[in-house]
C-alpha cells in the first residue's frame, strides 16, 4: 500500500487542479438554464473515469444522467458501490459570495466554490484512490461500482428507478457514501445512524367563519387557543413526548454509543452560543448531542391562524393549523407512529372544534451497528487516512437514498463524510478542506483493504 | 304629541323617498374616488336640515366635513346631542349584491342599499322626529344639536379634535346615538354597556435563525411550541382567565341585569348553529349572552410561526408570535390590565426563549346604569315607539367615540339602536327595516318628552 499512498501524496497538486476543473462546471440540477452544464459536467466525469481506467457510461434518465463507472468484475471478490453526486445546490444569493461560486480559488488549505465540499471533492477523493491502485499497479482487493448521480440536490427523483432497473449488476456487499461530515479535522467519523421522519399537518376548525371578537368573543372556543392547548400537551415536563407507546420501539443507546457521544466537540455552552438561544432545552437524561441525533422529536415547523398583517384585527379566527415533523430513531416506523399520533391527537381534541389531520411523507430511521465488522473496518480506514482516532456518530437528519439502497439492493451503507462543520454546504462561500481531500483519498484507498479483510 | 305622531304616520311615504335619496349618495369615506360624493352627501344633508328648520353648517376637517345642525338654544332647557354618520362602508364585493348598492330598492318592508341601516336610516329617523315637532308647531321640550360626521367608518379620525374645539357649545346632558342594534323587531333595546379593548402582540424568539430540524431538533426549545405552552396557561379549565388580579375590577352583574339577559332571543343550540361550531365554549357560570358581552376575554386573533406554504419545511422556527386582543368589562382599565398581563406572561415565559411584548391600542369599557333616570326614560321612549316592552342590554364590542364623548364632553351616551341582526351592516345586501324606521321616528319623538321630564 505504500506505493498507493506515495502516488496520492506525490500527485496531490494535480488532483487539486482536477478538482478545480470539476468545480468550474455550474452543474446546478435545479436550474433549467444549466442543463447544458449538467451534461458537460457528466461527460467530463465519464471521460475522467475512463482515463483512470474504469469502464464508464452515462445512463440517461428522465432528468439528469447517472454516471456508472466500474472496475472489471472478478469472481469471488467482494463488490462495493460508491455513491456520490455531481450536481450542486443553486449558488444564489451571488452577492454574498466573496468570489464567484464557479470560479473556484484556493486560500490556505481551503478550496472555495459551489460544490467543492458537497459533493465533488468527496466523490473525486474516492476516484483518486482507485486511480492510485491502477496507476501503481497495486491489486485492488475488491470490485467497485461508482454511481454518481446528477439529481441529489433535487430529491434523487430517478435514482430508485435506476437502482431497480439495474438491481442485479448493482448487488453489493455494502454502499459507501462520503457526503456527510466529521466534527473536526482531528475527529474523523463514521456516521452509523440517521433519524427518520414523519410529517403531518393539524387543522382545528371552530366557527364557520372568522367572528367579530367583540360581538362573539367569550362564548365560543378560539381554534388558535385550542390548538395551543392541544400542542402544549404533546410533551411532558421532562421534554419527553407524552404520546402513549411512542418510545416502545426506540432502541436504547448502548454504553459504547454513549461513550462515543462524549467525544464530540461542543460543550453545552458552546453549543448554546452556536444556536444563539438564551438556554438549551431537551429531553431530560440525555446530552444535547444525544437529544439531537438519537432521540425522537415532535417539532412544530409552522403555525398559521387568523390575522397576520400589520396592526390588529379583532376576530376569533375560524381555524388554526400547525405543520409538524417528527424525527424518528431506530427502530421506530413512520406508519405506526402516524397511527399513534393521530389517535392521541383525536383523544386530546376538545368537542368544541373539528380536528383534521393530513399525513405527510415518512422515512425510516437508519442504523448499521457501529461495532459490526464493516463498521470497524471503516473506522480503521478513517484512522489510517486521517491519523487520528475516529468516532462512530449518529446524525439527526435523514438521507432518504440510504433507505432506497437498503430496500432495493438489500445492502447497508457506510457514511464516511469528509465535510467540516464550517464548509458552508448549501450556503454562500462553500469550501472544501484540502487536508480532508488528502485524508479522504488515503482513507478511501485503505478502506478497500479493510473491507476486503473484514 | 298626537299631532307629532300623526305627522310621522301621514308622511311616512315621503320620508322613505327621502331616505332613498340619502342612500343614493355613494358616500364611501374610505375611498378617495368618492370624495365628491362625500361632499354632495354632506351638502344634501345640510340643506335637508335647513329645510326642516334647523340651523345647519358643515365644519371642514382635515378629512370629511362634519355636519352640525341645531335647534335654537333656550335658557333653562336641557340640551342633548344626537350623533350619527353619513359615511358608509365600501360596498365591495359588488358581485354579491342582488341589486347595485347605491340604487336602493324596497322589497316588502326592507330598503336594500349600502348605508340604509348603517347609519343613514337611523340618523334620518331622528331628523324626521324633529321635523314633526316643527311642522306641527309642537313645542320641542329640549334643545338639540345633531353632529353627523363623515368618518365613522374610517375611525372617526377628526371627531375628538372637533369635540375639543367646540366643547362649550356641545356641552350637553347626554348624547343619543342610534347606530347599534336591537335583538328583534319585537324587542327594542337600550344598550347600556360596551366592552373595552386592549391589544398586545407576543413574540417568542429562540434560535438566532431557523434551524434544520434534523440536525438540531430535540436539543433546543421550539419557540412555536413554547408559545403554545405559554398561551395554553392563560385560561383555567373553567374558561376563566388565570391571570392574577384580572377580575378584581369587574363589576358583578346585578339581578336586574341577569334578568334582562334571560329575555334575549337565541337558545344555546340556536346560537351554536348560528356560529357553526361543534359545541359552545365559555366561562363556566355564565350564559352565552353574558359571556359574549359582560365578561372579559383573552382572544388570539392570529398566530404566526415558521413555514406556512405548501408541503413541509423541516425547521425549528426562530420565532413565533401571537396577536392578542382582550375585551374588558366595567370597570377594568386597559393600562392596569396591560401591566397585569405583561407581568404574568413574563412569569410564565421559560428561560429558553426571549419574550417581547408590544402593547397595542386600548379602549375603556363603557357603562351607564340601566336603572338610571335617563336610562328609564329611554326605555319608555322605546316602548312608545315600538309598542313592545324593551330590554336593557350589553354589547360585547367597543364604540370608541362613546368614550370620547364621556372624556371630552363629560356626558353619558344612550345607545338606542334601530338595526336588526340580519341588516347585513358592512356586508353585501345591507338593508334597513321600514317598520324600524317608523318605530325609530316615533321613539325619537317621544324620547325628548321623556328626557325633558326625567
Amino acid at each position: 500500500m505504500e506505493k498507493v499512498f506515495s502516488y496520492l501524496r506525490d500527485n496531490e497538486a494535480k488532483f487539486v487542479e482536477q478538482l478545480l476543473q470539476y468545480v468550474r462546471f455550474p452543474s446546478v440540477s435545479a436550474q433549467p438554464q444549466h442543463s447544458g452544464d449538467m451534461k458537460n459536467c457528466a461527460e467530463w466525469l465519464r471521460d475522467h473515469c475512463r482515463a483512470i481506467g474504469l469502464e464508464a457510461e452515462l445512463h440517461a434518465t428522465a432528468g439528469h444522467p447517472i454516471l456508472v463507472a466500474r472496475t472489471r468484475r472478478r469472481k469471488g471478490r467482494k463488490h462495493f458501490l460508491v455513491y456520490g453526486h455531481y450536481d450542486v445546490q443553486p449558488p444564489e444569493p451571488f452577492e454574498l459570495w466573496k468570489t464567484p461560486p464557479f470560479e473556484p480559488r484556493i486560500e490556505g488549505r481551503s478550496m472555495f466554490g459551489r460544490g467543492a465540499s458537497d459533493n465533488k471533492g468527496q466523490n473525486l477523493a474516492h476516484l483518486k484512490a482507485v486511480e492510485a491502485y491502477f496507476k501503481t499497479k497495486t491489486e485492488l482487493p475488491v470490485d467497485l461500482t461508482f454511481v454518481i448521480e446528477g439529481e441529489e440536490e433535487v430529491g434523487s427523483s430517478h435514482l430508485a428507478e435506476f437502482l431497480r432497473a439495474h438491481r442485479d449488476e448493482l448487488k453489493c456487499d455494502a454502499i459507501v457514501i462520503s457526503d456527510t461530515g466529521m466534527p473536526s479535522k482531528k475527529l474523523p467519523a463514521l456516521t452509523y445512524a440517521l433519524r427518520g421522519i414523519m410529517a403531518l399537518e393539524i387543522k382545528l376548525t371552530g366557527p364557520a367563519r372568522d367572528l367579530h371578537s367583540g360581538i362573539f368573543g367569550g362564548s365560543v372556543e378560539n381554534p388558535a387557543m385550542a390548538l395551543c392547548r392541544l400542542l402544549a400537551q404533546i410533551h411532558d415536563k421532562n421534554g419527553r413526548i407524552a404520546i402513549p407507546g411512542l418510545y416502545d420501539d426506540v432502541a436504547p443507546l448502548s454504553k459504547f454509543e454513549r461513550a462515543q457521544f462524549v467525544k464530540l466537540p461542543f460543550t453545552p455552552e458552546q453549543y448554546r452560543k452556536l444556536l444563539g438561544v438564551p438556554a438549551l432545552f431537551g429531553e431530560k437524561g440525555f446530552t444535547h448531542h444525544e437529544q439531537r441525533s438519537a432521540r425522537p422529536t415532535f417539532e412544530i415547523n409552522g403555525l398559521t391562524s387568523g390575522y397576520q398583517g400589520a396592526g390588529s384585527k379583532t376576530i376569533v379566527p375560524s381555524w388554526a393549523s400547525a405543520k409538524i415533523t417528527m424525527r424518528l430513531v431506530p427502530n421506530q416506523k413512520p406508519a405506526r407512529l402516524q397511527k399513534l399520533v393521530q389517535a392521541h391527537l383525536k383523544k386530546l381534541c376538545p368537542p368544541t372544534v373539528k380536528l383534521e389531520i393530513k399525513s405527510g411523507h415518512g422515512g425510516d430511521p437508519y442504523i448499521v451497528s457501529p461495532t459490526s465488522q464493516v463498521a470497524l473496518a471503516a473506522m480503521r480506514a478513517l484512522k489510517a487516512g486521517f491519523g487520528a482516532e475516529p468516532i462512530a456518530m449518529r446524525e439527526g437528519g435523514s438521507i432518504p437514498i440510504v433507505n432506497d439502497f437498503k430496500r432495493i439492493l438489500g445492502a447497508d451503507t457506510l457514511l464516511l463524510g469528509l465535510a467540516l462543520p464550517d464548509d458552508n454546504a448549501h450556503s454562500p462561500n462553500e469550501k472544501f478542506d484540502l487536508d480532508n481531500f488528502a485524508g479522504g483519498m488515503r482513507m478511501a484507498a485503505q478502506l478497500w483493504q479493510e473491507l476486503a479483510a473484514a
